[in-house]
């Protein structure tokens, strides 16, 4: 099997593996224990939140451990709109792209539903990009929060998230970005970025599903998502899951020490792929930003086919990919990221996304090239 | 070292372990993507739910796997009352009894802050029960749901939950309880129990940290606390933690399986611990309901010492346990449960928690009482 879905999930890594073995094992201590058993479990959670500050330098209280990506985008949207809401009720608007993941923009549709905000929803380009100048024209003295994320789930397109945190943060209001597909492929120096909230998830990155990490700026109130005990300073209630803090820590300082390195040769790699695909496969679009994209993923339309069967000629052949977001896989509705940038129902559906982990082979890709002109035009001949 | 604070954690079980292993390594699908390797994960992740609904005598779309007991409490409190509320703007009160855990107290709280609930808290009696008369004198029109906790995690009571769920759900009141200390000890069918929801925690009964689970019964409506993809039939979005799942699923199968046996052996093993500690130590007082109470968990004030300063002297002794939850660890103020049965603030700062692991043994039991008379004499003497 050639495994070309990266961004749905991706394996657990042997280091990650190791690392947090002894805390599904003897360390199994509540580091709110204050016995020897929960000062260990403390102990290994407080070196996993040092090693996510040092790949985000930033103080380790400004990281929260989350289940995962999907309540770190909910703690950092809902929770900073409705603290700022709380101190000022005059900020009752929020602003997110049209390219956000569902948890973002879920998150969002919440607050309007249920705090009486107002969404303002900044469009990207025909690549998939918000310009600082689109940003800048949908920003309003009652805005409490923008949230753009940092690279998109679907085509891979990257933000310009310096640029945009800058419009935003220029106008006292803070900036979150969802770093989930980011993160590992992307600088994440959360200084450097200018963002006062950023999301991440574990299994994106070769610890397991269940845990994920929202970095806060400094002292940006945030109202918790989940209220109880108060652990994480407040911020996230409940017993911390210790071995998965200690995997994503493992997984994110492991993808950070080797990111210079494998980024630069996975992007060469889906150059190549590319330029392939779109030599060999008639009618190829590539979907998003031509050179703006993550190194790991490579995103097409097959217009005359349809997305789903091209996926299951694929399969046939040893190869899993996607059509977009595993969130939305099965749904009949366009996916909305390529409506925004502009592509019809009836071509938005032929889309077909392929994303790499960084242990991918030039073999794989040739590979996998050369089956998608095989199942492309398989398909186009049955007329499906 | 002899561990009695098993209503802080447990350790995993091995056979947990070994089931959730292989959604550790090679079965790393994400459960919403639509080829083999995810398919996989799906089958997994139902056949977890399955389990969970056998236990509970449910079906299993009425399962939600959540990260944690802390977070199914969010989700039955503020889920049920603001969907309740948004059907009928009438409906806002919410009833919560005076020893509930802070994920359920804090919960109602956050209600009470941003969405205008009052909270009405229904007190209990010396021994930390519920009466099911206090109950229905604080009900009225406007109460949105009830929350009364099964067993209570510092002193062990059980509520008489069948006969308190029966008087909210007479008045169409939907009944939550948190049985996370009851979990693996009471019985948990939910048709027999009469409630309309119930939260489950994955480490308190042989599973990792990181997951747990809400029963809701049928078609009761839960605005989610986590919005996003959809997953878990759109009650908690983010990718399931299928391993996770499966240990939770495995650990309460165990535990359910074993209960008739354990649970009997280890409340003999407690009524022969308690009476030891009241017959050998002068001045103890065992707090909570005599009978009813928890098999796991024996629960003391020593007045005239230190909580903090007998379990110092425990721990030199080899025993591990508690002043009372794990999350108030270290905190100066007296036990709000304690304060809720009627003791004083001085008694109340003098509180031992014992609680037990199913594989807890007698010669255990007797070490850690005699060292309890001498920890408790010497902490006297002392003067501390």
């Amino acid at each position: 099997m050639i495994f070309l879905d990266a961004a749905a999930t991706t394996p657990v890594r042997r280091e990650v593996l190791e690392a947090m073995w002894p805390y599904l094992s003897g360390e199994f201590g509540n580091p709110s224990s204050h016995h020897t058993l929960g000062e260990a479990a403390a102990s290994a959670l407080a070196g996993a939140r040092a090693a996510v500050a040092k790949v985000l330098g930033c103080r380790p209280g400004e990281v929260t451990f989350t289940s995962g990506g999907t309540e770190a985008d909910n703690l950092a949207v809902k929770g900073i709109a409705l603290a700022r809401q709380a101190a000022d009720p005059a900020l009752n608007r929020v602003v997110i792209s049209a390219v956000e993941h569902p948890a973002v923009e879920e998150s969002a549709r919440y607050l309007e539903r249920f705090h009486g905000f107002a969404v303002d929803v900044v469009p990207v380009d025909g690549t998939g990009r918000v310009t600082p100048e689109a940003l800048a024209a949908v920003l309003r003295p009652e805005t409490a929060l923008v949230s753009v994320m940092y690279a998109n789930n679907e085509v891979g397109t990257i933000q310009p998230v310096a640029e945009l945190a800058a419009v935003a943060t220029g106008r006292g209001i803070p900036f979150h970005t969802d770093a989930v597909q980011a993160a590992g492929w992307l600088p994440l120096d959360a200084k450097a970025l200018g963002v006062d909230a950023l999301s991440i998830s574990g299994h994106k990155l070769g610890a397991p599903k269940g845990c994920g990490v929202l970095y806060v700026r400094g002292r940006t109130r945030v109202e918790p998502l989940v209220h109880g005990g108060g652990q994480e300073r407040g911020r996230r209630s409940g017993t911390e899951n210790v071995a998965g803090a200690v995997a994503l820590a493992t997984a994110l300082t492991l993808a950070h020490a080797e990111r210079p390195e494998f980024a630069a040769r996975v992007a060469g790699l889906r150059e190549r792929f590319i330029a392939t695909i779109l030599d060999t496969v008639p009618g190829a679009l590539l979907t998003g930003h031509r050179t703006e994209r993550l190194p790991s993923v490579a995103s097409f339309c097959f217009p005359g086919t349809s997305g789903e069967s091209v996926l299951l000629e694929l399969e046939r052949q040893g190869v899993v990919c996607s059509s977009g977001s595993a969130c939305a896989a099965g749904s009949d509705a366009p996916s909305p990221v390529l409506t925004a940038l502009g592509y019809d129902a009836e071509v938005a559906q032929t889309a077909v996304r392929f994303s790499f982990t960084s242990a991918v082979t030039a073999d794989e890709l040739e590979q996998a090239a050369a089956a998608v002109g095989t199942a492309v035009g398989s398909v186009r001949t049955l007329g499906r």
